[in-house]
């Protein structure tokens, strides 16, 4: 494709790698900072930079933070024995919006996939082990993401921490609440029932 | 949606003002620059600031030009009386794309749609005009979208171009190169039927 000016084509350039915008979207994103006044350009381009540029991570969980600890470590209200292992900071926003975890989280930064070249190494899994040898954890909840490298990844973790005095769960698979049965996908309804809780035991609090 | 930090936040905001990026979408693409080494950041900062100070606009067509006038305004071997009117630039790489076309293009930086607020004046129908009645303009081809905001321009700016000694044109709408009749939908079809053109008549050349 040929564009009329470089200025469009860097602009193009940028925008076309990040995952999901191709290339006809970048156009379409770059015109968009054509036509709105200078504002938006310097909010974009300087948010981007100074994110880069000034973004610290929680030297506890990995988490994204504004001083050495997060908001959540750093926070004596939360339960610093429980923790929350997930992939993304993603996780962390969905999990906090359903108000009902008050413990800490783990952030693994990426799953374990072989066929992308990502190994346990590139992950923040050492520091995880760490944490969990102080002794001041009694249980670490793997939230990941329910297909191969999600189960490669908490396979993985299971397998590091087996041995220390540490309960590991799992977030339940199961048919979403106010989910019809029978548009709910064979895998998952089996499970459902595999994984059955006692009647009267399903928990609706928070912990 | 709380955030862990201002800086994400920020970005998230920036990203989320751009058409069709939602705040999902923007976290996303905020932790694909938090995850990249730090060039993908300043290579979208820059470019995105550098394209809002830098941009200048071709004085004849408002096409994105590095000097006063554009690479197409400014080349003698395109047709200077002929004048293909679109709505933005990305309609101009389109057809560039074909090879088919080798006049000249006037782009209106947008459609009247009253329900956006959008009228005549924050167009640049004036300049089109200007150039219409300067005596060196043989035919104007309107190659504008087909739906109400399309149909409004073009019928505005036809009624603005009457009596001038002008061929105004626009371009055919009809059955794609290559479509099935079947899968056409009844508006296409039925208008490519009353507009039929004499067989052997249909141009495959380039103007």
């Amino acid at each position: 494709m040929q564009y009329p000016s470089h200025l469009i084509e860097d602009a193009v350039n940028a925008f076309a790698r990040f995952p999901g915008i191709g290339r006809k979207t970048a156009l379409r994103l770059t015109l968009h900072v054509l036509r709105q006044d200078a504002a938006l350009a310097e909010l974009l381009g300087n948010a981007v930079i100074k994110l880069k540029q000034q973004a610290r991570f929680c030297q506890k969980c990995g988490n994204i933070a504004d001083a050495h600890l997060c908001n959540i470590c750093a926070n004596p209200a939360r339960d610093q024995t429980l923790v929350c292992i997930v992939e993304d900071l993603r996780d962390v926003i969905a999990i906090e919006n359903t108000g009902q975890f008050h413990g800490t989280y783990h952030i693994l930064n990426g799953l374990i996939s072989p066929l992308d070249g990502i190994g346990p190494d590139q992950l923040n899994i050492e520091s995880l082990v760490e944490r969990a040898t102080t002794g001041q954890i009694s249980e670490m909840i793997l939230a990941l993401a329910a297909n191969m490298e999600g189960d490669t990844t908490a396979f993985y973790i299971g397998k590091r921490l087996a041995g220390l005095p540490i309960r590991i769960s799992s977030i339940s698979r199961g048919i979403a609440v106010g989910g019809e049965l029978e548009y709910a996908d064979e895998i998952t309804l089996g499970r459902s029932i595999v994984n059955r809780i006692p009647f009267g035991q399903q928990g609706v609090g928070h912990i």
